[in-house]
């Protein structure tokens, strides 16, 4: 097997973290010795073994004169776990080889260098795409101090959202309803609105048992699934404590609000983010939430909210579920977009992937930013 | 090679005659003898030489003895060309395998049966569904009298097709564009509304510049290239002889109304169809379109005759381009559809395909039928 497709195997191992290690990065470690191999790790949990160390475990001596694949720069700091650079050069690992880079500005470098001087022979970039693709939302925010934020969104084939009625509900399949699952799962954050809440009264969470058999088996077990943060904008404090939301409490709820009072005992976390034209300043949220530590941010909630998130460029990806029905001109629209008069002002989107998904269709896209 | 192979060499052939043969079937046919193809053919164009006979002439003395895929099952009537059983017979020809029974009311059936009793070997049903997807529109108008009528819709990822200002022009991609000309040109009738023709002033023709190279060579110049009908619906005769649509005269241009009078002479035709519920019939329509021998029609019109369209259950086809861009709430809706009230009442389709096209998506749907 060549180096390409002992990193291939590194980054199917990292993937089996991405229900779990949110906030840390997915990161897989494949150790070869004689073309070999003698060692495999990936990265659970925050708190829990890296990758690397994990990988050497399993190698034991065979580590000795091996070759080391990892998808992301090994650590080179002292965290929750000792540095996995200190790691590889004591089990004598002779050469490593590194998708990417780590700008995490604890790592950035830190850990190429720390091997090179080690004696270690270094190599970095290959599958680096690949890699990426990982850890979008763990990459932007140690890039940018920013989350990585998905939109959802679900519409008939007319851009169509409820009946004029509000009558809404499973307009899309049971595929794509078990699809949301599987990508809400994989977010550090659920964000959505008090209207959202108090009209529809969800409980915004990953349901054991809408998840395949295989993501099951990634996790482990029920207990072992990691609920993403659900973050409510609610800065009239409109939410009170009868909702769904408080009564599955295995997820942390969170209020954001404009002017700090004193809240409920029932919400986890309250944050104070700054106004902007009336309205929570949402640039400033998505910055609050990466203070937090949030990884990435998927957005379940109105046309309202959409459209302001839009306009307010923090989208960077739009996941848009059609259901192939048409419901006419009277439906509630997909996405409310004020002072938009000229066909230039439409917003575009770059397809990055359309799927069937059951009787549906999911439309990924990422917006085409204009400049200004 | 199978007779399978053979067959999927015939249907090719047919292929090729999709946008010549209006009002006659695509057909194509291979004349195999001893594992050897001797003749080749397929039909272009109504009066000309039938797949068969085209064939027959290419594999002259070959011929005999040999087998002849064909698509459709050859006639055994008269029409402007001799019937293709009796040159089959003729030929020498001792096997014959169709793909499927032509429904027309003069072969249905006649034509095998004639080469069975002249004592040839006859097969039939071998890759059918292929050949049926090869005439949607010969076929329903043979079965049923009735076009195949497929509905061009173009919006934005909210369904939308204009801003609130009326500004439209050029959603879609050249590359969608250019894929609504391959289509168009299949079409035998286009059909369209006099509100578009007179807000658009649209020549609704296909533009010879716009086909690919492939296609022009299957063609065959740009003056054999056949000009779908163009059928405008104008009960209140509000279109003048101004329009664009007269400048392009090699395509036909009819006239629907309601109410017989004379008509300008630069109208091809005028037919009159019954009213209902003040406006046009769409079913008479359809009928009346069918027994002017128009196979299939491709509709270009607005979210009016879209919608009404659809709830007289006439559609056949959706083929709904999607350009990758949100225009938001206040621009204006893809389609019509008065009086549904409840989610229960949302036209539903079946998707049939997905495709990017360019930078745009074309998703071709075919309605689910509600039981009344």
């Amino acid at each position: 097997m060549s180096d390409k497709e002992f990193m291939q195997q590194a980054l199917q191992l990292a993937a089996r973290g991405r229900f779990t290690t949110s906030p840390n990065p997915n990161v897989g470690c494949v150790i070869v010795n004689v073309g070999e191999v003698v060692g495999q790790g990936w990265h659970k949990k925050a708190g829990e073994g890296h990758a690397e160390v994990n990988a050497l475990r399993e190698a034991g001596d065979k580590a000795r004169g091996a070759t080391a694949y990892v998808t992301l720069e090994p650590c080179s700091h002292h965290g929750r776990t000792p540095p996995c650079c200190e790691a590889l050069i004591a089990a004598g690992i002779s050469r490593v080889v590194v998708a990417m880079q780590d700008p995490n500005p604890q790592v950035a470098g830190r850990g190429l260098h720390r091997l090179h001087q080690a004696g270690i022979e270094v190599e970095f970039g290959l599958l680096a795409a690949e890699a990426e693709a990982l850890n979008r939302g763990f990459l932007k925010r140690m890039r940018t101090g920013f989350p990585w934020v998905q939109l959802k969104m679900a519409a008939s084939l007319d851009g169509r959202t409820a009946m004029a009625n509000g009558q809404s509900q499973w307009i899309t399949s049971p595929a794509a309803r078990h699809d949301v699952q599987l990508l809400r799962a994989q977010a550090s954050a659920i964000l959505t609105t008090s209207q959202t809440v108090l009209a529809d009264n969800p409980s915004m969470n990953v349901r054991w048992a809408e998840l395949t058999p295989e993501v099951q088996a990634v996790i482990g077990g029920e207990d072992l699934l990691r609920q993403p943060i659900r973050v409510v904008l609610d800065r009239h404090r409109h939410v009170n404590d009868d909702q769904t939301l408080f009564t599955t409490t295995e997820a942390q709820t969170w209020r954001v609000v404009t002017q700090p009072a004193e809240d409920s005992s029932r919400w986890t976390k309250t944050l104070v983010v700054p106004e902007h034209q009336d309205n929570i300043d949402l640039v400033a949220l998505m910055m609050v939430l990466g203070k937090q530590d949030i990884n990435s941010v998927w957005v379940e909630a109105g046309a309202t909210l959409a459209g302001q998130l839009l306009q307010a460029g923090v989208v960077d990806e739009l996941i848009l579920y059609m259901a192939p029905t048409l419901m006419g001109t009277d439906a509630r629209g997909l996405c409310v977009l004020p002072g938009l008069e000229h066909l230039a002002q439409a917003l575009r989107f770059e397809i990055q992937d359309i799927q069937q998904i059951g009787s549906d269709i999911r439309i990924i896209l990422q917006p085409i930013s204009v400049s200004a």
